[in-house]
């Protein structure tokens, strides 16, 4: 396709926050900036778009944003981008400011709504992978993932310190949609007893036969992640059949819940979402359109965004047989 | 009772554990053998009383156990402890090891108890306040509050992170049982749009004024911190009610957990825990018997402990003016 | 001085920069706003209001500033308030805006300021104890205290690590001007060998005397906290004098430094930071003026600057004793 | 060589430590128990070696270390095995337990002892690279360079608060020997105005032209990252540098110093950790032998420690760009 000329590049973050998201945004500013490119915040998402809430911003208005986890060009769920119409506004709006690409921050459903946009309008966008969940292909880890680990690690770390006061059995239950990285992550980083992820059914009885094997071994506390999205249901559901099978267990639930997605980017976080946020405009200027920035094997990669979406990353082998290893 | 001299102290953890505990025992074993007095851990509670779980410690065994959360003596709950039979179990432990006094760190269960063992056995205990509750009375802040606030308050802003990228309305879930201290802690250090504690009713019609009230002025993003022990429900019961009411909010809830029971313990949790170990021993020493040792206006207080588990202790009336004050 | 009716306050932050200061600020705000008064933002402190940076503040302005370190209206030195000129054109500034009031938060040269202030010019003051080294009277705790605390346990708490791996000797050097109040904290907190505090001369023999004592008990790392202000010099000089007695010591030195001052201010903080800037405001509505409000024994209480000022506030006899004993 | 059956494994740490050590030990320990192998521990690395201070592992003994910095085996210098008599006695020691295999975790002084005792008494051995300052090839990260990493973006945000708050130069210095890894990763992570790093240099004419050219654009914070190892001198020799250009600039230095060592591991690193410490086990159980195990492309790769050691690994190009183009 032909070599466009890029002057002026709006920017938006959509779907569920990530740490790291400001960190990205910076980068696609300052980088922008450094090639005399214009940068225009879109706020609230596509739901932005359509409502013309559109800023221009400078080096000053990403100041100190580096660390702060969420967006602040805010989040939001558009239906109305979902209708032709939403997204015929949205195009006019974008053409009045004269904004000629686009990049777009954000999981799988964002990332779609750049390549029906770019399909429809032939505008030119480059979506970065921001999402806790590591669930998008085309690039090893996306935004806000290694901080999410980290906080869910933390959070474990303090229950531990209560399951092993008390030789309790908790059932933590960590964030990751349909996949089970998080869970995967948290399950080595915190040296569960089992994990239990979408990817991979575990029958109730062979968590029994874990748990008891270990009681065998003395080991009096236990930790059993849990993944939002598994089929045998969440970590509420998981203990209370454990219950029936071990009565005398004294088993407690939490739910990590939504503290996953916040807080500040750890340096990966930040060091990845920079360096995407640079390659976003680089790919751009470069004449890159309807692709994700990655990175894979520490290299930037562009992936067709409609592949990068397609739902087949999967957890490492080599980190579940790990996990199960250490947890005998 | 006249002045027994003491020589050998056992030290126990019962109920919930919190931070600070770890510190409090290795207070208790350093400061014993400073002034020449023989340590016996007792391990998981009164249950490791009643089965003789007992180990001498010496200063290496409570090394680098200071910053850590939980307790490495453990705990455990005593059906056992409540029966005659059980305490005359626990007694003849206690003899047989020599041990004349004891010192017991926990809620006011943990308390209880150590009070009906003094009076049926006259073995002079003193106990300490081991609860991120803050529920008892004779001490400003029991051992693990202020831990348990910061991990509150840290928890909330990552969540805040979310609910401000989103313009969410939170409800926050606390511990602290039947009070609201941690509640109204975390309330003002998150800035939340209002707080639930047992304490005081706030009928739901007052938090959607609230939130209505907020809303006109703007504020988009708001968190409702909701203690455990509400008369009004929890945190999902509050938030069916008020969604109830303002059908378009985009709700979420949180239920912090278990998390707040543990972790690092703070400066001020060393501290105080450092402070009150200290004076438990010096207390037995000289021969207090059947005390909590507290810490009220920055001195150390010696308080009977039938007193100090009668729960008249009272969120600070002019803490939660300021509360309200700060969320309008 | 007869009650004057306030409408306009300033608000401004001066001298060292803590933890907190964005949390009295955004309580003096809001509180102000629930008392109908207005509140103007003095940026870069007593600098700032000679120049004229002033700017009137709303709710929306102190929003998520909370949980922030440092301070977002600045803080700056000043010499030319130390000239009558300079305070004129202060002066002349504050009426221009018609500020009749202010709040002025940092630790006691700031005061000094806002003292002088009210002296030639009769201009209300309520002075807010701003500082890491907790080193005013009229209040039991300053703000920024606690969090600096926080962070000094915490950072040795990872020197630990080390220092155990390869039992060695380390002196910490923490902040605390000529106050010893940090370190002593530090040194409970971190079960340091010895605390070395300005207040107290702890020869280098007896230093010395304590390391050989520990060693024989088997103590392998050891940590020394040394005050910044200490007489004796500070950390660096001070592990030279040892150094000489204990050759084969593997000995090394950290100086913490500015992260001291920096970091989100803790549930403590933000607690008594909000509590304070609503005193502040209510201080000044029932006719206070040249006095420090502070929290003394849990009560809000208002100090005359001049009294709060006079550094003969000390370090608590019973922390020291009990650091001592439980170092040895 | 050929594939001798190894029935018990040695396992010891050796020079600076870092975080993630005791996962990488309890990886090895768990996943050596699963194969039916035994386990020694070897304490105080090559030292403990020599003077046989050597112990039986079982699961139990690494329990609730997985979080925690440091190395429980403790690490020290050895002068005595540099010595071929020293040698000679660890291998008699070695040989007196049985001990038919090593895994030797440390930096680049630690594996190559390990080669060196491979060649002179043929005894397979397997490094795992941990030391902070990702020095070594073979691997794209070593065990605890992502917690240095973020240790170092932690303090530095702190230093930031008060940075801004006072429109101050800060000098910072992390740590990395000759290797500027971290400084970049902080540099980038931090938003910092430019990073000073060994391999490249950056004369003091340009840091001012940066400066100022910041200072033109209102940048009114600066941080400036030094690598340790840098050839311009630390941060100290570099801020007197800059001082006599820039006379007006409130400057301050801060070096960070051993804390970057220590602190709970990140969850990169215990996964890294981890999934090394099972491929220690089963490298040697599959007859590897004088190789380092490392992590390339996330995939398990076995470098010979001759070429692992070699210091040829470079901070990767388009970091240093990326941290270029954003400081503008």
């Amino acid at each position: 396709m032909a070599n466009k000329t890029i002057t002026r590049i709006g920017v938006l973050t959509s779907g569920g926050d990530a740490p790291g998201m400001n960190a990205a945004i910076r980068a696609v500013v300052r980088s922008a900036k450094y090639y005399n490119l214009e940068v225009f915040g879109i706020f609230r998402g596509y739901e932005g778009l359509i409502q013309n809430d559109i800023k221009k911003l400078e080096n000053r208005d990403v100041a100190y944003i580096l660390e702060r986890g969420g967006t602040f060009l805010k989040s939001a769920r558009s239906q109305e981008f979902r209708t032709p119409e939403g997204r015929q506004t949205a195009y006019d709006n974008l053409k009045s400011h004269g904004i000629d690409a686009l990049v777009v921050i954000g999981g799988d459903g964002s990332l779609t709504g750049a390549h029906l946009f770019y399909k429809e309008f032939g505008i030119p966008s480059i979506g970065l992978p921001g999402t806790i969940d590591n669930d998008l292909s085309g690039t090893d880890s996306t935004i806000g993932f290694d901080t999410a680990c980290n906080t869910a690690i933390e959070a474990i770390d303090k229950i531990r310190d209560t399951a092993s006061s008390h030789d309790r059995l908790f059932f933590v239950e960590v964030m990751g949609r349909d996949a089970g990285f998080i869970a995967v992550n948290a399950g080595i980083g915190s040296g569960a007893a089992a994990t239990l992820i979408p990817e991979r059914k575990m029958p109730v009885e062979n968590l029994i036969e874990r748990l008891k094997s270990r009681a065998k071994a003395k080991k009096q506390s236990n930790i059993v992640i849990v993944a939002e999205g598994g089929k045998s249901g969440g970590a509420l559901e998981i203990s209370k059949k454990v219950k029936k099978f071990l009565p005398t267990y004294d088993i407690r639930v939490t739910i990590l819940g939504h503290l996953q997605r916040g807080g500040s980017p750890s340096s990966f976080d930040r060091l990845l979402a920079s360096k995407l946020g640079v390659a976003a405009v680089e790919g751009l200027i470069h004449g890159k359109e309807d692709v994700m920035a990655g990175i894979i094997n520490n290299k930037i990669v562009y992936t067709p965004i409609k592949r990068a979406i397609v739902d087949d990353k999967e957890v490492d082998e080599d980190d579940f047989r790990v996990a199960k290893i250490l947890s005998q």
